[in-house]
């Protein structure tokens, strides 16, 4: 009997799980939202996810539950433990990947470096956080924010009006997540892998560029980090696995400051794009990994066999929305480059796949990837 | 709309075709001969691939069709192209290697180096070569074999009377093929891969070691292979390829023999064992330009990052059954070693996974992979 992994959503997270459970001989099964989903051809049940009933029933048949994303609702979490479901990372671990205010206060208990911070309940706090910091601020709504959603940087309160008016309507518990805006020389992204009998490997730290608060672009590993700053990045990301016992993929996305420190912007507890670079540029990819992690396996070798990779995303593709009219010229082009796509229909602005160069000297891979992703933009 | 690639055969071949197919956006979708096959993650229908209706219904929703074995018989084959399905490689191409003695006619008539063969009805034409050939010679059925199936060294006629009995039941038009027997110094085999419009790209000449006929062991680059041997082995892949109209991947078995020659063994149409260490080793893998080649795609680069991969088998694997049970010491003895499983019960001598390492050191890399694999077996 094959090992069974069951992941929950059918994202293209659960997408790229795929090539490596078949490959390793893990039996993968997905809970997709519903047909045509990235991840269909693993696909053996549809269904809500908020719905405690489909996943229990979804769960049945399977050695571990992962998941797509972070979205699925503590209780249904709770439920698949007390029904003896191995669920991995657990939901005490998602809880602070879902809320924004509670890994701000978990990181600060810790002691790990964040941008100073406050929960905000109303337009009179959000100022007098702006007074106490230079008149400008970033604002997160605490819960269901990705790729810039969620997320705005204020110079006065009147500029989330609509998101204390939504707060007011739930009743008025929750708060808005206000943080400094730290003027940043670079961001940086450090990955980790951590099985539950313990164990935790890194990847190499990575730079990530953002666009419109969307990873656009990553080499890894990150140019002048080797040193005091990979190894600060890295003891932070282990420290936050070990102390939230994370399991599988956790990926931790940093702020370095002109000043040398680092400080911690967000978690996820899933693969990561910022991670997507080491399906072709480590030994052990982050999708292998996390499969091996949840299933508490033995890590993988997290280096890499070349100097440098780099990947592009692919955001938006072509306005005609023909993808395949793309390939002869890009693979024609770049036929040393690694083309990855989502089985998504492209859209401005959406994620429907990355291309993936290595080699030796930073600036030509940069450049290469770069153009081989191009060809699949207008 | 993506590229649909249909695959004929749901074997471990077409599974492994799955994790490029993916990676690269395209739509795959298998004819299986049954549930529960390798392949199944990808299969979209299950039947005979004997039946022309069944492959046809089959084919309807793809760009082209392609297979995991090269056993699909002519009519069926010509039914497609009738159809219009552009079905790759093509009949006349996979008529050469699903015919033993043909293959041996075309080859001869190209002249490139063979073995002396010839095509026997009986006994006493069997007799001759022998006498011919020093008492010694390899006989093979001209159909249907693989993996050390059909073929037989004989010193005497009898030891393949059982074959000229079913031959005779067939009407006496068929013929078996004998060969000399080959003191070959080491086995190699050359992959190349071909698209429709003509571009061929070769990987590295490999050598293999066989074991009861079955590809145990494969080492990329093949040591002290490189200039005069490397090219010959190239140049006739690639007239091969180029002269029987492959389209795809083409494996070129090859022997080596002590005064230096290379000698044609067998021709695969497809993707083979004896690339599977592409996968992990090469730039572009044998199973990702496959599906490159079929739809008419750019090729990709064949090159190496590392130095040397080695590619081990896993026949048979464990007697209890219990493969699952022997991922943790191997994962935690071999970090780096890259583990394929191809969703197979454990049976004696049955194909069920390989193991592919790379690393700088040809010695060193073989008793890793050596080692890793190891860990499934007895």
């Amino acid at each position: 009997m094959a090992l069974r992994v069951g992941v929950v959503g059918g994202g293209q997270l659960a997408r790229m799980m795929v090539p490596a459970a078949v490959e390793l001989g893990i039996d993968i099964r997905v809970l997709a939202e519903g047909p045509g989903m990235s991840a269909a051809i693993a696909a053996t049940a549809e269904g809500d996810y908020h719905d405690a009933d489909t996943v229990l029933a979804f769960a049945r048949d399977v050695d571990v539950v992962t998941f797509d994303h972070e979205h699925v609702p503590q209780d249904v979490l709770r439920a698949l433990v007390g029904a003896g479901v191995a669920v991995r990372p657990g939901p005490a671990a998602l809880a602070v990947a879902q809320d924004k205010i509670l890994m701000r206060t978990r990181l600060s208990e810790l002691g790990l470096p964040v941008p100073d911070w406050s929960a905000v309940h109303d337009a009179d706090e959000l100022r007098t956080f702006l007074d106490d910091h230079g008149g400008k601020a970033v604002v997160k709504t605490a819960r269901g924010g990705y790729d810039g959603k969620g997320v705005r940087v204020v110079t006065d309160p009147s500029q989330v009006d609509d998101w204390f008016v939504a707060l007011a309507e739930t009743g008025g518990e929750q708060a808005l997540l206000v943080e400094e805006f730290v003027p940043f020389t670079r961001e940086l992204a450090q990955s980790v892998a951590r099985r539950p009998s313990g164990d935790v490997v890194a990847w190499p730290l990575v730079e990530t560029q953002q666009r419109d608060g969307v990873c656009a672009e990553v080499i890894a590993p990150a140019p002048d980090s080797a040193g005091r700053l990979a190894d600060l990045a890295e003891s932070i990301a282990v420290r936050i696995a070990e102390e939230l016992d994370v399991t599988g993929v956790l990926a931790v996305e940093l702020f370095q400051t002109s000043d040398e420190r680092i400080l911690i912007n967000e978690l996820a507890m899933r693969p990561h794009n910022t991670g997507h670079w080491s399906i072709d540029g480590a030994t052990t990819s982050q999708f292998e990994q996390h499969l091996r992690a949840v299933l508490d396996l033995p890590l993988g070798t997290t280096g890499m066999d070349t100097r440098v990779a780099v990947m592009v995303n692919v955001l938006g593709g072509p306005a005609d929305g023909d993808l395949a009219a793309r390939y002869p010229a890009a693979l024609e082009a770049f036929p040393e480059a690694k083309y990855h796509f989502y089985g998504k229909a492209p859209r401005p602005g959406r994620k429907i796949g990355h291309v993936t160069v290595t080699g030796d000297d930073v600036d030509d891979v940069v450049f290469r990837a770069r153009s081989a992703a191009a060809h699949f933009d207008d």
